[in-house]
């Protein structure tokens, strides 16, 4: 058997199941990875051992009957969300060592399903800043691994743990997804509770999960409660062969680089190769005022979210917070008003011309990860999908010309989370096998 | 000076501003009163009298200069929302003497500004049944005080704090505000942080705020962060001559009972009588299905909302509740979200109507308080401009065959929430002195 921390989610709660793996020893296997990696990776903002071997061993000793489905998984909490049993400080010095006494929706959920919450990734300053927190891309430490969710895409990534929660409200699970070469799903609007975690605009955030296999992915979705309407058997996707894609370059495709060009390039030609049918779509006229409507309805939300952080003490905020509730960039409520109902608007536009297809496919970041810690990248890709509340995937298998991981994004219309992780496994197959990119951890 | 337990909220600042009123002072005198009251009203899930008269002397003590807009200000939190001082149970056995050591945000931003937090006042489970907790109404303790802010609603009618805070995702400040007669508003949809609140509906959910004069609502809204756009000269309200209103009956009305025909029938009559322009408005036909567009709404938010209680322990949840997360109503995600998206799309619909109007009038509830604790009334005629997002609020007066206040909605188009209660002020002086009900209490 390989290193356990190797393995799936899926395969090692195959073998705790089939008693061939404890959950301690499964843990310490995860342990000593961080050990031999956290100098350089720095994905963790509160890790106890004690805390997790301790979890581990009651997990063990738990009856057969009483094991949920998600028995013995470790599940990495990007540090925006409450967990009673460790701190949440939002990588802000007002909530240094705050611990709160109640989990967050989605770690009650996962915990009572079995998982082991293991510890805290780290997050930019309450996951609305592009300013990085110490963590280093795994796949090259002068780069950043993305944000805000840095920590749980970089662990999962590095092997460090098989699943990590983040959230979205521009790009923040799908694109450290894409420069840590793992797969990450945001799921529809709504269909996960963001009770417990921090808000910064409650038009867009959204619970996003980090794991290294589709498969994992579909493991922990449906146990978070997201579940589609039931689909007749002719409408049910059975494969890439005889599949149509819809190839979504959107209003801002100036900003993809050469890595991203050439990975829109390979996929199709990779999708058509296999047998599906490709088309490029031109979304309608209105779509081209997505990245202003997204501006300013975080402008709108953050001057709402961060007041009582700036009331309390203003001095403990970054420049940018500050300006969000002092609302510097001047929007005015009529224009926060006309672009949420903008927004809303296109939503059922979206889920027509999304629901011709298997799935888009559009871009997930306008290239590699770029050197420095100090900016976690561009989300121009990303927040249109999150501000139409579709499921969105970020599926790996490219690379730019520095050997660095790029991602695709796959996007169904809203409540087809299943489907598109249907569809995702199938395309994901494909861009691993022949995108060009493999993990060299 | 008459008791201080009975002062406004504005009146009361301003004895403190004056050095006529101490904190401690005041807070003894409430103190007072609910030691006299609280066996028959039964507001408040958990109140401390050594906490508020220890916080009270912190802010006797604290320099005139560090004092903050609402300085000395007790409030009244709905047992939803985190207080890091106490404990936060939403009437749910799951949360017994659950300690959450955060405050929710407009908790910490009403602290920051100076507000002496009194305790947490009842609710009906998580604010999502109908179910009452055993509040009564002041007025009358054969009535229920409605729900879900029973506590607030009944606390501040009562004159044991002058300020509550409550919720509404149906009627759950508007409501309490009628049956209890006194001024409720529910700010627009996103105009106040919800964070650290337990969550029904995140389409919905909306703080909401109680008070016994419009004026000390309009000191604590700016302070939670609700703002207009500037308006020109011309378009400010200026007073009630001149000033036209737009009479809402809506689909529901057939729900009127006599006590709410003959308000809304003399608040046209007084309006008229001060030279106001009364119009009757009959909304464009696809307002018809905001009632169940409302209901689909809750059923697919609450369906995600309470997953994480239901997984920890089901039995511990009303069957309503469990209900929802196993949508035995069986909506699917299409029916949500046609739902989602028609309420969408109406939105800027009502802003249009509503911005034709100094305000709109309409119902608050079918009558008075009905007999009996059991159920906190019905969401009827609240539900739409919820789920509308817009302004309104409840402005007392009038009076059911039974003595019981009855109270009318204003509604302006969002984001006019300043505006909106300078409307109401208006109008409230008139209503109260010429609607037929004053308090006994």
């Amino acid at each position: 058997m390989a290193e356990p921390y190797r393995l799936t989610a899926t395969d090692a709660l195959t073998l705790i199941r089939e008693n061939k793996l404890t959950v301690e020893s499964y843990a310490r296997s995860l342990l000593s990875r961080i050990e031999a990696r956290d100098a350089t990776v720095k994905a963790w903002a509160y890790l106890d051992p004690d805390l997790v071997l301790e979890q581990a061993r009651n997990l063990d000793a738990l009856p057969v009957e009483k094991r949920g489905p998600l028995h013995g998984l470790p599940i990495g909490v990007k540090d925006v969300m409450y967990t009673k049993d460790m701190p949440t400080e939002h990588n802000s010095p007002l909530y240094k060592d705050s611990l709160v006494s109640v989990d967050a929706a989605p770690v009650a959920t996962l915990r009572a399903a079995g998982a082991l919450i293991f510890g805290k990734t780290t997050t930019t300053e309450f996951a609305s800043t592009t300013g990085g927190p110490a963590t280093c891309n795994p796949h090259d430490p002068t780069r950043t691994p993305g944000g805000s969710s840095s920590g749980s895409g970089a662990a999962v990534g590095d092997y460090q743990v098989p699943i990590a929660l983040g959230t979205q409200t521009g790009g923040s699970t799908i694109r450290p997804g894409s420069f840590n070469g793992v797969y990450a799903v945001k799921p529809t609007w709504g269909a996960v509770s963001r009770e417990g975690l921090k808000v910064y605009s409650l038009n867009l955030d959204t619970v996003g999960v980090f794991g290294r296999s589709v498969e994992d992915l579909e493991l922990v979705l449906p146990v978070l409660g997201v579940s589609d309407d039931e689909v007749t058997a002719e409408s049910a996707f059975t494969g890439v062969k005889g599949a149509k894609f819809g190839l979504v370059k959107t209003s801002v495709w100036n900003n993809a680089g050469q890595g991203t060009i050439a990975a829109m390039e390979k996929a199709a030609k990779l999708l058509k190769g296999h047998g599906a049918i490709v088309e490029e779509i031109q979304l309608p006229a209105e779509f081209d005022n997505m990245p202003d409507w997204h501006a300013a309805i975080l402008a709108g939300d953050g001057r709402t979210s961060f007041l009582s952080e700036y009331r309390r003490d203003k001095s403990k905020l970054s420049e940018w917070l500050v300006g969000q509730v002092e609302n510097t960039e001047g929007y005015t409520r009529a224009q926060h008003l006309t672009a949420l109902d903008g927004v809303a608007s296109l939503r059922p536009r979206i889920d027509e011309i999304a629901g011709r297809y298997a799935a888009l496919l559009t871009p997930s970041v306008p290239d590699e990860a770029p050197v420095g810690l100090q900016r976690t990248g561009s989300a121009v890709f990303c927040s249109m999908w999150t501000a139409l509340h579709t499921p969105v995937v970020n599926v790996p298998g490219f690379q730019g010309e520095n050997g660095l991981p790029i991602g695709l994004t796959l996007v169904a219309r809203r409540y087809r989370d299943e489907h598109l992780l249907a569809v995702a496994r199938e395309v994901g197959k494909i861009f691993n096998e022949e995108g060009g990119w493999k993990s060299s951890l």
